[in-house]
């Protein structure tokens, strides 16, 4: 039956007000109404379909997107959409595509390294695609050590050119989006030469096809690099292979403002073939770093709030088990094993989202004191850059996208059978959210960076030097080196500071016991090698201090409407004790709870999941999703699951004829005993 | 260069003999000759090509799929080969078919649940595959609870037949493999009702296509359920969907010899329609129930072990950082992070394979007492199996699989980017290996029952009845729960009664511990639902501690071949102090262990990763896998990986035209500025 609305006994037990919730999650009335009206838009033209993504091929697919990319841009151009319309709607029209890095690394890239004139030049041609770039830096060889790439970009003096080339097989471009069919341009990391000196990797403009019939230009070779985890997922990507064979471009197209990658470097090549220093400040680098984690971050809010979504709504609508005289089965939401991995996931959704609010909020503090240009009246924004460069340089988001990841698998768990169905949605979400673990650096690698600014941070408590931002804490490491939580009954637990300063007594304490270590080794770099688990457990824990705080944070500020507050408390409970439970392991050994406070924390633990229960399909609710941009039959909004699944079956290309093909040449032979004379 | 051995500088480095390893692995020198010669056998026939999988669209993939199945029938009948040779040959061809439920589901239910008539009729059917069946069980509505199936298979006197019915769109067949396009018969599981009385939920075989021309017979609605998690992985699969409106089958297709499913019950339905019940005794099922887990168990060391061989050999290719002066970089399997992570699964792979090797034996014994006939006669089979309960009803193979799951997503994660790339392997054997979590009996299910089995031997242990099999050790309770360990330094954690002592103590004390919960309760049921979160770890702990007492009962025997056994400890202490390291938190808190004592139990690690390093690849070789087994251009025997990943991507569709489809109506329009004015 079309219009009922099955899950509606469920949405009256909520105990807060929905409405004012969306207006939490989105983290401002004009941001939800921004959302909702562009996710309504994207939902209702049948252009932006995308449910028939898992049965095209690779070919039909990639055209696929490549109108659906010319329609936004019309409807985009037609409506006369913000930046921030414009934005929104390619982030619901939810399908990877070639404009993700024109518009979120070849654009920003130019900005942030272009000089004025190389500004002036190539944003107007970005800014209405009469070019499409891509961000071309890793190689098939070489990945989040950037340094170590091979493509070289010599300077040619006699002709004021620089000549790229790629030297080896292992110097092939490999993986950049949006390379391997359709930029006609690219921001090219490579080695610069001058005089027979190499002075490390630089960013150049180079244009790769011909603006006339797409052609790779002369001496360049160029493909797509294959087929992807996932069916639809990123196939809908051309990531592409890039090689140059002595290819010459203008002295000016290379990137010259600020040279930088994650090193910081600031250099310019004269028509001479010099290379000469300027003095841009090392403080710049941190805005564009912290801009890049925080949309990682924001990005994994969604993703995790998606699937978490999909698995609530069809915990309710699923029943197993316990029926008593033939009666309905029971929810298995109503299953505390279910509640136990489910609502977890919910309030880390909840977390992440305001953790990301956060560093938001950071970026723009940090940027428009650097705006100001005048770099020299900073001293603000430097410590807080210090303070900040954990987190900055690192690590939260990168922790947030391996939890997001086993998130999404959870929750495709969680919808038993089903969850494996294309038409759950799940496979594809988590397919495409797969990579951000390994992209933007490798999590482990950013994890021993959060590591070592940890244990310099302390090796500087002695100096007098106070630590600041999320190292905040680190100021009173000898109250945390020897406190003892005094919680002595369940509800103790839900004292905000009785659950912070546990977090930041364990996190205080790994780091210390992992710098005593190193100082044991006469050689520090050995000893970070040889310990650089435990260095990575340590900064695990330095991490969740962060988001636990900042939701603890988030419930300081007035937050309007019924009931809404005391839910996200609940959540903050569940998300906080969750962790303390998880890694019961280090809080125990580093003495900061015992093993009774433990147990306590895990009845509290229940507890909030019975209160949580009857509120989460109007916690998922809130995110305001259209079934659209969910893309599961599972997580449909009315929960009208099985005659929709039933739908969807008979959709799939097999079902084309009842007998399927290869039947008569395969399957007949074998039936009949005739496999012996057929020929295969 | 072909033919050159990337690798061979680490083969130098093994400290064992890899010839006598393979023998080890493969359980037995016989059993290594027929795996060696049937997978090089698969491996150089071009029809069983697989790498062409991921770019194939549905039809035409499962279009290959019966055709490889065709192919391999008929080499099994030209080569006559023998049952176990046959069913080596399924295993290497390596691709999910009907052939499996044939062969894996269909001809065993008729087998142990069929008369001997019965038997005599269907069996020499399917075993030269005149018909092909499948398993009808799980609906649309309906997995783990078998009980609440909705199908109906009515007696009608009159005719003497079964009517066999689906009352409700919740009760369609839903997921059977084999079902959706190719079966011609089924075993469905239905409610049997006679004289209006529901006799609970039997098995009927079912003929549903024509013999002569394929079609559905009349009254049956019959397709595919559509596209699955991933790219080839389990599409090759028609996973299906039927209903059945009032069809009739002869009473005598009832399968009546011994009724069970998980439940059991025995039961014959007369020609006049009496259900009558016999007297096959209660422990003949737990063969059945052995030997699927003992498959699942066999298949989950199979594929993790694919996993990490992939993984370890790209690690000791791939170098990342730490070069100096332009020297080569540092090998990643060298980073300490990297083995901290991949050696655990390395390990695991063994200790899986051996507890599968066990579980082997265990089957053997207990049907070669049931196959005697004389029930009776077996009070050792009957003794085995109530201590083995835990085991055989559950959970073991279950957590296996859910760890495997993960064990194999993260041997992706450990190569990298190019672990996302279908060319690496990875994508594909996760994607067929994810539904293992949940066939078979959900996870969470079945760890409850463990749980409950755990339980119930501690409520007896004071009426004096000795636990036995697994669960011995509950039989030294009092002793388990108070010792403690007396480890003073980090080679301590070598012994092997240290180290099985304190995985028995946790176990037992976290199984006491629920138990004491539990009694709190006045309704027992109540506080088991309360608290199954709880119960589930501790069911977790006990099946940790067998696997850990089996790969050390391994151990115990004479193990031929210089330095294996060795090496074989090595990874035996890595298997087991990775487990007390990551479940830290249960040691401490149940007291087993003081935080010193863990402290070293991370140390001795560490020592062990450094000593199984060098032997890595070389353990990995002991696999025997063949490149085309494999299936990963990362994992080839040669290491020669960057060439082949190069030319592997030319081979994607998108890279048949330089120009890709779509260019002409949708890039070039943008590139233009005339997007306003096209049709798209």
């Amino acid at each position: 039956m079309e219009g009922v609305d099955y899950l509606a006994p469920e949405r009256n037990k909520a105990q807060f007000d929905v409405e004012e919730m969306k207006i939490v999650w989105a983290g401002s009335r004009n941001a939800f109404e921004v959302s909702d009206r562009i996710s309504r838009l994207v939902a209702s033209d049948p252009a932006f379909r995308k449910d028939n993504r898992a049965v095209l091929g690779r070919k039909e697919l990639f055209k696929n997107t490549l109108k659906k990319a010319a329609h936004a841009w019309k409807r985009i151009i037609e409506l006369r959409l913000t930046e921030e319309e414009a934005s929104k709607l390619r982030f619901y029209v939810d399908e990877p595509a070639f404009t993700d890095l024109h518009w979120g690394m070849f654009v920003p890239a130019i900005k942030g390294q272009g000089t004025e004139e190389q500004q002036q030049k190539w944003l107007p041609l970005a800014y209405k695609m009469q070019i499409i770039g891509c961000y071309a830096q890793t190689e098939l060889g070489h990945g989040s050590n950037v340094q170590g790439l091979e493509t070289t970009a010599t300077f040619d003096p006699q002709t004021d050119e620089f000549v790229i080339h790629s030297p080896t097989l292992t110097s092939s471009k490999w993986w950049p989006g949006g390379l391997g069919k359709v930029s006609t341009h690219a921001v090219v990391y490579a080695r610069l030469i001058t005089d027979g000196q190499d002075h490390g990797v630089h960013g150049f403009i180079v244009q790769l096809r011909s603006l006339d019939d797409h052609l790779p230009l002369p001496g360049i070779t160029i493909g797509d690099i294959g087929m992807k985890f996932g069916n639809g997922a990123y196939n809908t990507m051309d990531n592409g292979v890039l090689r140059f064979d002595n290819v010459r471009i203008p002295r000016n197209q290379m990137l010259m403002r600020l040279v930088l990658f994650r090193s910081i470097m600031v250099l310019q090549v004269t028509r001479e073939g010099k290379c000469v220093r300027s003095n841009v400040p090392r403080q710049l680098v941190y805005g564009t770093m912290v801009y890049v984690r925080q949309s990682i971050v924001s990005d994994a809010s969604c993703a995790l709030s998606r699937a978490v979504c999909i698995a609530t709504r069809y915990s309710a609508v699923r029943r197993q088990f316990g029926s008593t005289n033939g009666g309905l089965e029971t929810q298995v939401i109503d299953y505390k094993t279910q509640q136990a991995r489910l609502f977890p996931l919910l309030a880390s959704a909840y977390a992440f989202r305001f953790v990301g609010e956060w560093l938001k909020w950071l970026y723009m503090d940090v940027t428009q004191r650097l705006q100001a240009n005048d770099f020299s009246t900073l001293p603000e924004a430097h410590a807080c850059t210090a303070g900040l460069k954990s987190l900055t340089t690192s690590a939260t988001a990168v922790k947030l996208t391996s939890l997001l990841q086993d998130g999404i698998e959870e929750c495709r768990k969680l919808c038993g059978g089903h969850g494996y169905l294309c038409s759950s949605g799940l496979p594809e979400l988590f397919a495409v959210y797969v990579p951000t673990c390994t992209y933007e650096g490798d999590n482990i690698v950013l994890l021993l960076q959060v590591a070592r600014h940890l244990v310099k941070t302390i090796s500087q408590l002695g100096s007098g030097k106070k630590p600041v931002g999320t190292t905040a804490y680190m100021g009173r490491v000898e109250h945390l080196m020897q406190c003892r939580s005094d919680v002595q009954k369940a509800e103790d637990w839900l004292k905000p500071n009785v659950v912070l300063e546990v977090f930041e007594a364990r996190a205080a304490r790994m780091s210390v016991a992992c710098a005593q270590t190193l100082s044991k080794f006469t050689n520090p770099e050995e000893g970070f090698l040889e310990h650089s688990a435990d260095l990575v457990e340590a900064a695990v824990a330095h991490c969740q201090l962060i988001v636990v705080s900042k939701f603890f944070d988030k419930l300081q500020q007035d937050i309007p409407g019924k009931g809404v507050k005391p839910q996200l408390q609940i959540l903050c409970g569940i998300y906080a004790l969750f962790l303390l439970h998880k890694h019961q392991g280090d809080f125990l050994s580093t003495g900061c709870i015992t093993p009774k406070q433990a147990s306590l924390a895990n009845d509290q633990l229940r507890s909030l999941y019975s209160q949580v229960c009857p509120n989460a399909i109007a916690l998922v609710d809130a995110f305001n999703y259209t079934d659209h941009y969910l893309g599961s039959v599972l997580g449909r909004y009315d929960g009208n699951v099985y005659p929709k699944l039933y739908e969807e079956a008979w959709k799939d290309p097999l079902n084309d004829s009842v007998v399927p093909a290869g039947y008569h040449e395969y399957v007949r032979p074998m039936l009949k005993q005739q496999l012996r004379n057929a020929r295969l």
